[in-house]
C-alpha cells in the first residue's frame, strides 16, 4: 500500500491559507506506517483537476483529494471527478430534506445554493460527513482507492477518522511516531552528539525538527522495542536539553514541576512585555501556582511597583545584571510568591547602544534562598528576541525546579 | 506564462512540518500576476523527484523546485535533475575555497560533508546563494524554465528574489493584490453585506480567509482603477469592521493611533494573563505610548495593586462588571497612564459556574472621561477565549481612538 494526496483550491496555490490539511493528513498516514509519497496541489479548475487524475502514480494505492465540495459554484470537485471517470450525478431528495431538518433544528433556513451538496455519484460509496453537509465519495478504480473529502478542516478530519482510518490501517504494522522536545542547543551541537545511536537501531528513522526556541526530534519506526532503545539513548546523552514529548509545550512542564513542588510564581517583565506571564497561563489550571505579573516598560513603574532602587537604575541603567536581580526579588515580595521570574532587555529594533546592543537580556529567578540571572545577545528582531527570552526563561524556572 | 512548484521533502509529506515554502512562493507569484496552477510535493528519492520531473504539465512555463541541496546525503536532487536530463556534475575547486575562506571567515573549519554543494550541472546557469553554501540552477529545457533553490527558506526567499523575479516579473501585467482586514464580524454576515460588489468590479477576485480573530477580505485583480473602486465600496459598507491592510496587525494600529493622540496606556489583566501586554508590545516603538501592565491573577493583587475594593470582590466576584470597571481605572492611576484597560473571565477549562460559565469575560477601558466595558461569553479553548479577549480589548481601543 501507498498512499498519497491532492488538495484542490486556489486559495492554497496562491498562498493565501497555508496547506494544513496536507499536513494534517501526511501526519496521520505516517502515524499507521503509510506515509503519503506523493501531494499534488491544483486550482478549483476542471481541466487541473482532471489532469491531477491522470496523473496520479500508478504505485499509488490509496488518494485522499480534499477541498472542492461546497454549496458555492467554484467547488466542482464531485462534478469533474464524476466526468473523469464517467459517473452519473444523482439528484438525493432525501438526503436535500435531512439537510433541511438539520438547518430548520438550529433555528435557519437551508440556502438553495446548498442544494449542489445533495448531488451524489451513482456507483460510488457515500462517505459520510459528521459534521458538516458536504459529503464525500469512495472510489474504487484501476486498483487504485480516491476517497473524496471536503476541505473544510474539521469535516476533512472527522470523515477520515470515522470512515478512512479503519479502511486502510493496516493490522499489524502500525508506524510508532516519538517526539523528544529540547531546548538551549543548536541543531548541529545536538546532531554531533546523537550521531551514532541510529547504528544501534537500523529500523528507526530519525529526523530534526529545529525552531527557533528548540530542536525537536522525531523518532519513526515499526518496531517499539527500538525505539523505546533509541529513545533512551538519546535522553542519556541529550539529558537536560529534553523538556517534553510528543506535543508538550514548555509551559506546561513549568507547570507541572511547580504543582509538584507546591510552590508559587510570579513575574517582573520589561523586555519580554508580558509573553512569559502569557505563555504561563496558557496553561490549564495555572491559577493554582501563578498569581500575577508586573510588566514595567517604564522605570518609574519598575521603582513603584517592583521597588527597583532609584540609584540602581542610574548606576547600572534599566538593562543590567543589577536590575534584574531586584527586579526578581520585587515580583516575588511584592506578589508574594515563592519564586520570582524577571526579564529586563533590548527588544530592538530601536534602543541599542555599542555598550548595549539591540539583543541584549538579562534574566533573574529569585527564590526564598538565592537569585541566579543569566545575560544573552540574541541576533533577532524583535518579536524572536522577545520569544527568545521568554523560553529562556521558562528554561531557568524549569531547570531550577528539576535539580532542585 | 505559466508558474508551477515541486518542493522535495520527507519532513513535508509526513506533515513533520507545513509547506509555507509553497505558500510564500504562492503569494509571491500571484503578486506579480503569475500565480502558480500547479504545485506538487514529493520525497527525497530519485525515482520520486524523477517523476515529478516527468510529470511537469506541458502548459507550465517556469517551475521553481525547492529542496534537497543541502550537505547530507539525503540531499540529491541535484544529482537526480542531472541524471533526468542528462547533465554532468562537476566539482568546483574555486567555490569550495571561497566557501572555505567564507567559514574561516567566521571562525569555523568547512565540514568535508559540504563538499557535494561545490558540484555545478555543466551547461546550465548557476543561481547565486547570496546567504547560503548551497547555489541553484537554471534549466531550460522543453520549453520550460525550472528553477532549482533550497529548501532552506531564508536562503530561497533571497535567490527567488535576487535572481528569479527579475526574469520572470511580467513589464506591464503585475497584480494587484489588496487585503483589508476587519475583526468584530463574522465571515458569514460580512458576505452578505459585501454580495453585491463583485456585479460592478467584474475583474476583481473577491476571497475571504476566516481566522479566529477576525475576517481578511483579499483582492485581486490586474486592473488597478478596478481595485480601488472595489476596496472603496467595501469600505463604506463595512466601516469601523475594517481596522487594516495588507499584514498590519490590531496592535499596530492601536500603537499609531496612540502615537498620534499622544496618549499612554496600561492594561490590568486577569483571564489574558499578559496576552494584551504582550500584544502591545510586540510592535516596535511602544514604550513610547505602552507603561506597564499588572496581571492580577489572584484577588490579593487585585486587591492590592490595582485597588479593587474587597467588597466589590466579595459582592459581585472577581469576574464582574464592576470588578473590571476598578481593574481599569486601577491600570490607569497605578501605573499613570491616560487609557486603562482590563480583562476578567474564565478562560476555562475549569472555574465554571451556571451563571459565570467557561467563556464568559468582561473587558473594560478607562479613560479620564469615563470607562466602557463589554460582556462576552466565548465558547472556544482556553488559548482561544484568551486571544479573543485580548483582540476585543485591543479593538475596544481602536474604536475608542478612532471615534473620539
Amino acid at each position: 500500500m501507498k498512499t498519497g494526496i491532492i488538495t484542490v483550491g486556489n486559495e492554497l496555490l496562491t498562498g493565501f491559507i497555508d496547506d494544513t490539511n496536507a499536513s494534517w493528513l501526511g501526519r496521520a498516514l505516517t502515524a499507521i506506517g503509510l506515509p503519503p509519497v506523493w501531494h499534488l496541489t491544483v486550482s478549483d479548475n476542471r481541466e487541473e483537476i482532471k489532469s491531477a487524475l491522470a496523473t496520479i502514480p500508478t504505485n499509488i494505492t490509496d488518494v485522499i483529494i480534499t477541498g472542492g465540495l461546497g454549496p458555492t459554484p467554484d467547488d466542482i470537485t464531485m462534478k469533474t471527478v464524476a466526468d473523469f471517470y464517467g459517473f452519473d450525478l444523482e439528484y438525493d431528495e432525501k438526503y436535500w430534506k435531512s439537510l433541511a431538518q438539520r438547518f430548520k433544528r438550529s433555528g435557519r433556513t437551508i440556502p438553495e445554493i446548498n442544494k449542489n451538496q445533495a448531488f451524489v455519484l451513482v456507483g460510488p460509496e457515500i462517505i459520510p460527513n459528521p459534521v458538516g453537509s458536504a459529503r464525500g465519495a469512495l472510489i474504487n478504480q484501476n486498483n487504485q482507492r480516491l476517497y473524496i473529502l471536503p476541505g473544510v478542516p474539521i469535516e476533512m478530519k472527522a470523515m477520515y477518522t470515522a470512515t478512512i482510518l479503519p479502511l486502510i490501517k493496516p493490522e499489524n504494522v502500525v508506524a510508532k511516531v516519538s517526539v523528544l522536545r529540547t531546548t538551549g542547543i543548536m541543531e548541529s551541537a545536538l546532531a554531533e552528539k546523537l550521531v551514532n545511536i541510529n547504528s544501534n537501531f537500523p529500523t528507526v528513522t530519525m529526523a530534526y525538527l529545529p525552531r527557533i526556541t528548540g530542536v525537536d526530534i522525531r523518532l519513526i519506526g515499526n518496531d517499539q522495542v527500538e525505539i523505546e532503545g533509541f529513545k533512551l539513548e538519546v535522553e542519556r546523552i541529550a539529558g537536560d536539553y529534553i523538556y517534553g514529548y510528543e506535543d508538550t509545550e514548555l509551559e506546561d512542564v513549568v507547570g507541572e514541576l511547580l504543582t509538584k513542588e507546591k510552590l508559587t510564581i510570579a513575574t517582573a517583565e520589561s523586555c519580554t512585555g508580558g509573553l512569559v506571564s502569557h505563555r504561563l497561563t496558557q496553561t490549564p489550571g495555572s491559577s493554582d501556582y501563578f498569581m500575577g505579573s508586573i510588566v514595567a516598560y517604564s522605570n518609574n513603574i519598575k521603582m513603584n511597583l517592583l521597588d527597583v532602587q532609584e540609584s540602581t537604575l542610574l548606576k547600572y541603567g534599566a538593562v543590567s545584571e543589577e536590575t534584574v536581580v531586584e527586579m526578581a526579588i520585587g515580583a516575588r515580595t511584592r506578589l508574594g510568591t515563592d519564586i520570582g521570574i524577571a526579564t529586563t532587555g533590548i527588544a530592538g529594533p530601536g534602543g541599542g547602544t555599542p555598550e548595549k546592543p539591540v539583543g541584549l537580556v538579562y534574566i533573574g529567578l529569585a527564590t526564598e534562598k538565592r537569585v541566579k540571572t543569566r545575560k544573552f545577545i540574541f541576533h533577532f528582531n524583535r518579536q524572536l528576541n522577545k520569544l527568545l527570552t521568554s523560553q529562556v526563561a521558562l528554561n531557568m524556572i524549569r531547570l531550577e525546579l528539576k535539580n532542585a
